[in-house]
């Protein structure tokens, strides 16, 4: 009667984000990322849930194909694709769960920004883990390669966060060590917990300040070989003086061979891959979020402004986001 | 540096669902949905926005790829495959926003169902948008066919809402009447008012009766050559004996070969094709709306017990759906 055809990827992927969401509330993402199998006595450990609760979860996680029946009938394993499907999930998370509030008020923010934004905010931690979520395939691995393979001796990641990717960083580079600077107080708290966590607590150091300060007070990004900054520049695009000042900050205070990595989005990238999720990113964060996007030759300029001679440009897999590396 | 490869499927998706749950908040999917071009003037009626903020929106549609430019600049196309992004939209949009209390309080849901039952509740019209965009292709079509292949002098849509099936069955088969039976006087009143301007009102009736109430008096089911009943049906399988006694009502009522069309979801599909959706579904309805759904296997004992003697049961696009067939 009916065609059974192929178009239900949407259908699939909407199931294991609403999965891996109710998962990630009950904390159970540690679990599921871990390759190593685990019980039903350590989903209840983890979730707080009693039997016949957790089990009903653990059916679901089953019947989906997340988990699998492991090599006894105690034994549960994550699916061997759980990394590509969380991946995948960050991106309907970001869209349409951390984002929630910008898409049902649409009509408010498009028509008086300033007071849709003064009663409408995000939630910080959706906003987090779905970015972590895009992030560790659709930018981390990127910049990681691009910076590990300069083998800085000193990193300074600005608007860090909880300090993910300098503590990976200084994981892998045992003689390196880093800056986590962050606006956020409990962003910090988090970043130097983790960085004891992670026993790189000895080379990490977390600086309590916003980026537009180091106009001011460069002494955060001093010495620095690589200075990076994911996300958080094209906060302060709107004041080009500020821009232009930090940006000359960092440029006076790398080491010698020192070089800026900055990882950002431009707006309304033109090509198939990016373009739709490129025009709902740079759509939001302009109706939304005050933000203009700038575009990659705005971005070039303002590193030549700076003094900086050599800058490349290069597209990640999150579409629109960019890894820019100044030098000089 | 980074492998920029074909995974962003979900990121395109995500995408498009948000630009589309923004544009139906708006009140924009009647332009979106016709093969017509429209004016930015258009929009703008439509929306009730002003310039820049129509525009404004109007570059995101574009930039996605959801809307073309038309034969000149003031015209703009709705992309050809809008249908299947607003399916493909109709799964992202049930699991993650129709469906977000549940996720939201998943932990409360398990433990306590009733309690967080009577605190968190869906959105209705979430659910009913969300769940008519996946019907455009998940389910609709292949109900139309089984039903207006029969050729049908009179249909009794039991749970039919607004009315959107048993309309458009009416449009396309000139010479029958129908009834649409629903337990929401809201829903009834727009089912009335949609037949009207659909022109089918003549030939169509509303009844604001609970399914269950066809026990006691079946009149609404009398003489009908079709008997539709559309994910309405598991909400009285709690209690076997209402179940029995409203499939043995409609099996007394109906016409000399006459037939029931159930359109039902199964629990857990077990197909590569079906588990992921089927896993979701099957968990919300258990966990957070107290529906434990029948199987495949039980719905064929139900139609026994009342008496049909043939019965058959068809996947539809839907994953789990079913549409069951029940005669004699």
């Amino acid at each position: 009667m009916s065609r059974i055809d192929g178009r239900e990827t949407a259908a699939d992927l909407a199931a294991y984000t609403a999965l891996l969401e109710i998962s990630e509330g009950l904390g159970l993402s540690a679990l599921l990322d871990r390759p190593e199998p685990f019980t039903l006595d350590e989903m209840m450990a983890a979730s707080a849930l009693m039997e016949p609760a957790a089990g009903h979860l653990l059916r679901a996680l089953l019947g989906a194909g997340l988990v699998e029946q492991g090599q006894d009938e105690r034994h549960f394993v994550p699916c061997a694709d759980m990394a590509d499907r969380r991946y995948a999930a960050g991106y309907l998370s970001w869209s349409l769960n951390a984002n929630r509030p910008y898409i049902d008020h649409a009509a408010e923010f498009l028509r008086d920004p300033d007071s849709a934004g003064a009663q409408y905010q995000r939630d910080g931690r959706r906003v987090a883990v779905s970015s972590r979520w895009i992030g560790s395939f659709g930018f981390y691995p990127g910049v990681v390669s691009e910076i590990t393979g300069r083998k800085p001796r000193r990193i300074v990641d600005l608007g860090a966060g909880a300090g993910g990717l300098l503590i990976h960083l200084l994981a892998t580079l045992p003689d390196s060590t880093g800056l986590a600077l962050d606006l956020s107080r409990a962003a910090c708290e988090e970043a130097q917990r983790a960085a004891q966590e992670a026993r790189v607590g000895d080379r990490f150091q977390v600086v309590e300040r916003s980026v537009e300060s180091l106009v001011d007070d460069p002494s955060p990004v001093r010495d620095a070989d690589v200075i990076h900054a994911g996300f958080v520049m094209h906060d302060v695009v709107g004041r080009p003086h500020v821009l232009d000042g930090v940006l000359r900050a960092c440029r006076s205070s790398l080491a010698d061979d020192g070089c800026l990595v900055v990882t950002d989005a431009v707006p309304y990238a033109a090509g198939e891959r990016e373009r739709a999720f490129s025009a709902l990113f740079t759509y939001l964060h302009s109706s939304s979020m005050d933000v203009r996007l700038p575009t990659e030759e705005d971005w070039h300029e303002a590193f030549r402004r700076a003094g900086f001679t050599k800058v490349s440009s290069t597209p990640l897999p999150m579409p629109g986001s960019r890894v820019f590396v100044a030098q000089d």
